[in-house]
């Protein structure tokens, strides 16, 4: 079942190390058919050079096993919980990518410093608050999910706007419009989380871009009134 | 039309990935037949691995397309405006590259520090100004051509002496004698911006080359006195 | 004679040129066949490209080259003490890979700042002290192991937790299950170095992780308990 | 005449790139036949894929050239009166190598702060002083050679000890016991500029080795009682 999606998730899987985004097996990706409320995902801790299609695993949306002969990546309550909250997010990824982990192990959002972020994320990546221990030692990733879906309702932001977050001392979560978009967004978090840390070392006190260059660049490429690329036929 | 500087276009646009100075479709390589006042550049948003010289786009100095089936690049005006201003450039390159665009999120010039930089720039790589909300909302594109033309006429810079800049809270715009000149001093700069980072760590105080030394690298491979490399014959 | 283990060992060098862990011979990897109380260790100085499973030497616990046609590592004293204090482990690695070198040069430890770092050592990666005058004049080599097994014996650590160390102003040891195991310690030791050298640049002065989320990465992955990747059948 | 020097000074160019120590032309290297007093060197400004053993140029200790179609490196006159200062060396590398550059850029010298230095080099790694304007308007190239020699004449240092040395904002040269030495030194310079400029941002104040670590691995590889690699036969 879900043969065109499985291809998809793994696909999508395999651009992780094309892009350099993961070391060893540090990464999933997974995607989500909305009508069958079924999640394909990676298997834990096999490594990308003996990965294929039929790996993935089919979770249903309380994360139990539906098709697969392996076990689902241990981040699998996270997606499942963002699924939920999320509505609109068809894929999500999760890496140790290393320049948005350093970010996350500082406790840092990684601030809208320039164009490049705003042509993907409508402001600042913002970073979770620490998990408490409660969270930690019962369904710690499930609750790693829900404190990502607080840090969206706190802050009012919309996922559709900022696909992406940085879990505090741990690493980046990104979604998208498919599982190959996800990985998009976390390749330019990744980037942007690498560009404006030398940003900060250059300038510590006054790096946040902008609202009105945010706006034009976001929506440049996002809405209806995007003319950026090729119109769609 | 304009097959030959298609093809240069083209390629130099390819050497873009193979320099690492673009991520995705993050930049764009143009070149002018002066004497059809003529320019020829990337079409927007186009995957350098399915690019060839045929989706190359023609147009005019007021940015029409006069020849092509894809949309321009959406930094065309920005190109155009620079053209018309320094009339002996003849490509011109834009890229997100990582280290220009630190300092461009910074907000700071790249001091000329040492002789590579001072091999190919005779000063400072400036930075603009940050653009006013007049300048954004309106032909954006176009008035980032013109603050960069700006931030030459203000500081008395001579494009041909200063091949590149930074667009504040963006990116760096280079040019040269061709398209892949252009490109020449777009791996140039990131070059320095990556070396004078560092050293602007190591000492943050004193970090500026003397004028002489400066004068000396600068004219020993431009102008009626160079002579470094081979005579052309 | 232990023509397994020294193919196993010789793999195992040949991970290091292949994760960037080593610029020309600066590394090297062992093996300990327990039973027979042998070492297997690279030749000193030689090569990765010129390399091959029978060039690898077989010393005892004394040090002694039993078999083997070259001098085995510089280093293989320092190998021997590790073998002889920490009873459970089966290869060791060293290098000089860089981010490790950074801060074995000056002189700190690692924090755990991290789930990066949590779900394989937990804790710090400690930093030796500074060897003394004696220790580097009179067997340096075997005085390098008696400082860093002191390091672990005067802060309590254990090294099936703690799979690694930085010998101050040289480079890291790490160690593991296997010789292969050992390397991938030695990569997530780099790995580590490197994000939390950033993250210590952008959060000088709160770094370090909540040990509830330590214990449950480490956990996670390691003892009775875990519950990451497939299982073993 | 001089083939096999020039096939070995000819591969001892093509590692530069190798090596990922130079961007374009930015690079150099020379060997020496001491008995007919000549010098092999790179042509000026020919790009490395072009190059072929036979555009070496041959030039004497007065820097004329003696054959060869091209014109030499822009820097020969440096290499000469290095030669001529340090007469057991046999071969010279110039390169603008960002690590490097950026210490040279910052007019610092590269402390001893670990094995991996003093494993090469017995001591820092010094910087000249700025040159002064008499020595840039004339005879540039040849005073540049010059300031070296007097850095190591006034610090009393040994070019053989300390196989290397950064020029004041412009960048390093190596030397060595061949085209090829040379090369060798020239990576590890870059490669402990890398880690110690790392080391430099994690303890600012305190980063030079023991003086007797420094001696142990200089000698350990250097000299009568070298035991490092395998004994020449």
């Amino acid at each position: 079942m879900l043969d065109a999606l499985k291809k998809e998730v793994y696909e999508a899987n395999m651009l992780l190390p094309e892009y350099h985004l993961i070391t060893f097996t540090w990464g999933n990706v997974s995607g989500i058919d909305r009508e069958k409320g079924l999640v394909v995902i990676k298997p834990s801790g096999v490594e990308y050079e003996h990965l294929k299609p039929s790996d993935m695993v089919v979770v249903d949306l309380e994360g139990r096993v539906v098709e697969g002969d392996l076990n689902p990546s241990s981040d699998t309550a996270t997606h499942v919980e963002l699924y939920k909250a999320f509505p609109n997010i068809q894929g999500i990824v999760h890496t140790h990518s290393p320049w948005a982990v350093s970010f996350a192990q500082a406790g840092r959002s990684i601030p809208a410093a320039g164009t490049t972020q705003s042509d993907y994320f409508y402001g600042d990546i913002p970073v979770t608050r620490a998990m408490k221990e409660s969270e930690i030692v019962t369904e710690y990733e499930k609750q790693t999910g829900t404190v990502i879906i607080e840090t969206f309702d706190e802050k009012g932001l919309s996922p559709e706007e900022i696909p992406g977050v940085l879990v505090n001392d741990h690493g980046p979560f990104t979604w998208g419009t498919s599982a190959k978009n996800a990985v998009h967004n976390a390749v330019v978090l990744e980037q942007v989380a690498e560009m404006t840390y030398h940003s900060l070392q250059l300038n510590p006190f006054d790096i946040r871009m902008d609202q009105v260059l945010l706006d034009k660049h976001f929506k440049r490429k996002h809405g209806k009134d995007a003319y950026y690329g090729q119109t769609k036929k």
